[in-house]
């Protein structure tokens, strides 16, 4: 029983699905039941990687949606609009959804899921999170059984890039960001990624799933690697870290309300080297996810790239074909792929949540500084792991604290008592260490 | 709608997936619907970590399996038979199994999957191979679209905990398999595991799936880890390599006749530091897939213990429940998770298949010796990556040579003449090399 796919966009991601459905030799014997019926671009003229009847192509996406023969919608042009606005119609019309689109998952899932939920058909999205690593299914079909207690992940390779660049060669942000452009693993506006935004869309996606309720995107708190500098990255190595841009998801407790209270956050953090995540270097990406009972799992591979994002998109594709195959399915979704939302997730405020940091301060170079700044951790209850003097000269030095977990408002109290020191001049850094 | 459970065997596996069912809170909402009917048992008034109505239990497992009121039949009693027979018996009331039962799979798959075809209904294995790591799931359900290459796993934790420990405190197999049977990490009888026979299990079921196709599992050539010594540890490690006990799945070609040849096999082998499976440590497994288009996908985790095998019984328990809540399939099986087999498995004669080589050679320290050597093997056109005097006192000399990819049959004969030679007393180790 063949199954029609209509693809909304030809770019990389695109013509690496169309290459896989034109080539099933080789691969899962379902893939050789999936035609690509109707593909959308912006020009038909431009030449492309891969060879496809001309007839298939057409410049308006309405007719990939409306088109009778698609029963599987394939959207993989990104941004925000017309993606939404197709993604609904096709959902309206009684198709299943295949996109790889982070941006508009993170920020309109609900109503697309609502929407699909209403129509009886799926909208699925592998290849939102973590490009060719299987992480979306596995969250939603093979740890159900768990209680999740914590996702975290390197889900941006562009910043794991940089970061590893600046680890392995102790180099400035500014000019591996620089070579990193000029190698096109950095984009000539590299905001979204620096910034931690995409990462920031990837860990409202996995919280979702991993909690089964929906967390507002515009409320996670967000550092990227920008103002990240060479010098803390070589402590940290000193230290035995090494600084990853982490996206964590992590579980509190249920509050009075019956919601899950959620601590979702994205930053530069310096992970031990021994932890599994601390070796996940250049452009790959890693989830580990822990739960009870599984204990630590990890998924780990390349976080982008056509190639790996279009195995992703096929994958969902081979979902629903596969339930098609089933010969009818007496109107219902099977629950585990349609992952609906069953709870009421909320964050809960930074000052509230707990964590262990890392501190460099400029200080001066006197007998009793790091006393008074032990004293005032010790003063807000802040238990200390090491506090190092890393480098004096001139009458100055610089000082490094990790602390144990604490709670952020006693963290910050702190940091403000230490500030105001005679001796400290200030606090040239501050990063969250796991 | 409430989906009835038997359980065949309450053991450690068997109380966690009972724990993991009679706690719903917390975990997917469809776990809430599961409900444990029937449990067979050997002493029934022996103590458990679960507390369970004692009217569920019963000594006789044909009970459980006959149970009209029995839907999914979980199989975690272990051992070739009755679990056998009983799988068998389950299937042919129609009803589908989930089993973690890698010996049954690995030997009698076939005629289990023939079974469930006919009878169309599901048999699930997530829980046989990698202890809680999502990779049956994901190779079915996440890479279908891609050709395969290379599967490659850490998968028996008893022999990765040993080489572990061997790795780190440079100590004798014999000294830590001691160590690990008083820790319980390997068992009283060892055979299966440090023998490499529980590997070659389990890369027997992931080549079926990889390929599908069968893999006939008598024939796999298998090396466990006893004869294993110290030394070559160490000098593995001085050469930038870690000892790892790989299963490995390899796709070299299609015969004339359509089927597929793999080279499949079980053997301790370096690893370069600087690999992903190189940093897998203690009792955790990790399976690498590399394939067309994705490249370089891992899993890790927890290899065995109650929790995550649970939580992987669950998984399988979760997919076939997901499927019931649709409210009847039109009589198919999903074709992704039913994994049928569409393709014929050859396994290639090791003499004709290509690897590199670490090998070990007692000598005379006696000048013109490694001259000698590195003309055997050129004389077989084998390739030497790098050869080294390691040690030499008392007129000894141990020699060491890595070796680029070179055809088995060539690499033996390169050997014998080198045995032959006078100067060299004996070839004291040979492993592969990644």
């Amino acid at each position: 029983m063949t199954i029609g796919i209509g693809l909304l966009g030809l770019g990389t991601v695109g013509a690496g699905v169309a290459e896989i459905l034109t080539s099933p030799g080789g691969r899962h014997p379902l893939v050789a039941e999936l035609e690509l019926r109707r593909i959308a671009v912006r020009d038909p003229n431009r030449p492309r990687p891969v060879a496809l009847p001309p007839e298939l192509l057409s410049t308006d996406p309405e007719e990939v949606v409306n088109d009778p023969s698609v029963e599987i919608v394939v959207e993989v042009m990104g941004g925000l609009e017309p993606a939404r606005s197709l993604i609904l119609a096709a959902i309206a019309a009684g198709k299943s959804v295949v996109t790889a689109n982070k941006a508009v998952i993170a920020r309109h899932g609900e109503e697309i899921a609502d929407a699909a939920a209403r129509q009886g058909v799926y909208v699925l999205i592998e290849a939102a999170v973590g490009g060719g690593i299987p992480i979306i299914e596995p969250l939603k079909q093979s740890l159900g059984g768990n209680r999740i207690q914590r996702v975290s992940g390197i889900i941006n390779g562009t910043t794991n890039y940089i970061l590893s660049r600046m680890t392995d060669e102790g180099a400035a942000y500014t000019e591996v960001l620089a070579e990193a452009q000029k190698l096109g693993y950095a984009e000539a506006d590299p905001a979204a990624d620096v910034g931690g935004h995409d990462a920031a869309d990837k860990i409202a996606i996995l919280a979702g799933l991993a909690y089964g309720g929906s967390v507002e995107r515009s409320l996670i708190p967000t550092v990227g690697i920008s103002d990240l500098q060479a010098r803390d990255v070589s402590y940290a190595s000193q230290l035995g870290y090494r600084v990853k841009l982490l996206a964590v998801a992590q579980h509190l407790g249920t509050a009075a309300d019956g919601s899950e209270c959620l601590d979702v956050r994205v930053h530069p953090t310096l992970v031990p080297s021994d932890h599994p995540l601390a070796v996940v270097n250049g452009v790959n990406n890693a989830i580990l996810v822990e739960g009870d009972p599984v204990g630590r799992v990890m998924f780990y591979g390349p976080g982008a790239g056509a190639g790996p994002t279009a195995s992703a998109v096929v994958a969902d594709i081979l979902n629903i074909a596969g339930i098609r195959q089933m010969g009818g399915t007496g109107g219902g979704l099977d629950p585990l792929l349609a992952a609906s939302r069953w709870r009421r997730c909320s964050l809960v405020e930074t000052s509230r949540t707990s964590h262990r940091n890392y501190v460099r301060l400029q200080t001066s170079d006197q007998a009793g500084v790091i006393g008074r700044i032990g004293s005032c951790f010790g003063h807000e209850d802040v238990s200390i792991q090491s506090i190092v003097q890393l480098e004096a000269s001139g009458g100055q030095a610089e000082i490094v604290v990790i602390t144990h977990e604490v709670e952020e408002a006693r963290f910050q109290a702190a940091l403000a008592a230490i500030q105001a020191l005679s001796g400290v001049q200030s606090v040239a850094a501050c990063l969250r260490t796991l």
